[in-house]
């Protein structure tokens, strides 16, 4: 049963990694893609260290327990499993899925919005492709956290952020890029384009010369 | 004849779906796309609600009658067919079909131009795009709308603004997106693309320094 | 021979003409392509009017004579068959082949240097992408015309505008896009290619805010 | 031994090509590339002359010794080959493929960061995917060399350059585009393309009107 829920999600994330590379969001190599196929105990599926996301193979998927480590030895997991974990772990069955992409958008957006400790993004009917989300009228407010190297530490913060903002659908780390995640995979997909697409509306808006 | 009508319509709106997606203007599955296959009574056929537009299948067109509603049961059309029957019943043969996009600089300059009521697009050769527009003298107003969940009203705020603009081919909704429309689907498609390709122009102009 | 040079020539015009639409050069059906494939008497296979420029057929070619008329019948040519006719007949072998795109860019500067009836492009290594050009030192002055309808009238201004500047390479109608020309089809892409790359370079830079 | 090196380099800069070239970063047919396959003495693969990087084959791709010279005769090496030894001899082991690019944003940097003779990308994410880089907080200071037609005294500018900074990853030449280089093909992939997208968040920075 979980090898089966295991192969599924692997071809949602497979097909996920085609698509967002295809789009220049996971650039040199980076980003990188989990999906929950079991809570208890928690099993991630994860990219491993240094896969091309593009071209991801089921070689590319390492299946780790809740600490991070392999279940089945093998592949080294991202890097950056520790803050996939944290977002799944602390909102449950809303994060069944977490991409995380490298955008020019999202790594610029992310460095303005950095001294608010938040991106708003208010008044699209876009906003709509988040999961709950049923008007324009809603601000989807977007924690930005500073970026750092020591993983764990991040992943504490992560989470402290998540547990204060229980509605999230993503989260921008400084000159780094965007998490987002959903339900399943396909749910994580729409709620990164929505966000990505909305971090470039507001990009070009402050482009627009001051009035 | 119908079924034959229909179903040539929908291999037209599943190809536009394919082309407009590819572009990015359909992100996170938003968007929906329509095309009149009767007129005695009223019969459209329109993306039902959820559907992934960039890969529609027969299953995700449903047709329905002049109040939007199912007329063999099935799939929900999408939440916003009240506005896709208010173009084809306020312009008659010049809608034969509606394609409507989300794309970055629809929903930045319907938000800019929101204040005047209407974008004006004037001087461009490609203006021509546009049915019964002979000359790039022409000046296309397209009017904008503020956005609103209660489609019904909204459906006929968008009937009024068409029945004073008889000539118009598109429709801003403010944060939102672009309707257009055109005698068949491919007219559409010509008109979305022209009046898309000529709001990014009209952005990028926005974007170069006051002199 | 005419024959065989004729479907050569066809091949490349339509092979340009997929390429072209995908860098969304040609939106909404707009834009025309040229080759000659006889000089005495002239004659000029050149895109009919309203053919899909990404998807030609070898229907969509009709040959044309020095006034731009069909030699064999047929489709009609595209409108603006009287500026290829102008390029090719003041530029002789330099324009064996013309291609005319509508993109962003091309609009928009040509706007911007309207006033200055031309746009110098300068100092740029990708300039050696010109036939006859072998420094990045070399200045390329793009003429820039007032568009007309009256193509008759806008062809004799093309035709004056190249006979005072014999080593051009492209043309810019004012808020209607360029014109480049090759020996062959071949070098025609390749020089439209370096031009509009260079006007986005020159576009972007101008949206740098003053210092 | 020589032989099925080659052929596996070959490979590899046929690939590297076609996806540069569908990023737009080899317009109008610039750009080369090579692959170092012997040491002792020197034998560099390197794209022909005139060839359509986008679309190489093996007869594209030249085999030259230490001095450019063709080991076997046969088409004439990129103009630029001189430079590609330059990189290659002076950095080693690190240099055993260079790719050189001409994007928009790479033409648009170099001749912003030409007065100060870099350009310095600090604080990315995206930086990570630089071999040896294992911070974000890593400072990469890419040298800004003045354009010019004289490649051998431009090689020589271009060894004194790296000799001064042995970590380099890339470099640029002013309004010309970028050099980038790593131990493999896929490497030197990895650094163009996290230096490219580093480009335009830098650029698209810059575009921001001062506060």
């Amino acid at each position: 049963m979980l090898a089966a829920t295991a192969a599924a999600a692997a071809r949602r994330l497979i097909e996920a990694g085609r698509a967002l590379a295809a789009r220049g969001w996971l650039p040199a190599g980076s980003g990188n893609l989990s999906a929950v196929v079991g809570r208890d105990p928690l099993r991630l599926l994860v990219s491993r260290s240094g896969a091309d996301k593009g071209h991801l193979t089921d070689e590319d998927l390492v299946l780790v327990d809740g600490e991070g480590r392999p279940v089945d030895g093998g592949a080294r997991p991202s890097d950056e499993t520790a803050l996939h974990l944290a977002v799944v772990a602390t909102h449950g069955a809303r994060a069944g899925a977490v991409l995380h992409t490298h955008s020019v958008w999202a790594t610029l957006l992310s460095d303005l919005a950095a001294p608010d400790g938040e991106l708003v993004l208010e008044g699209y009917e876009l906003l709509k492709g988040l999961a709950g989300v049923t008007t324009h009228g809603h601000a989807e407010r977007v924690p930005v956290l500073e970026n750092s190297q020591d993983y764990a530490a991040l992943g504490a913060r992560v989470a402290a952020a998540l547990a204060a903002r229980p509605q999230a659908h993503g989260l921008l780390l400084r000159r780094h890029g965007l998490y987002a995640w959903g339900q399943v995979v396909d749910a994580a997909r729409r709620h990164l384009e929505a966000l990505e697409t909305l971090f470039e509306v507001e990009g070009r808006r402050r482009q627009l010369p001051a009035r």
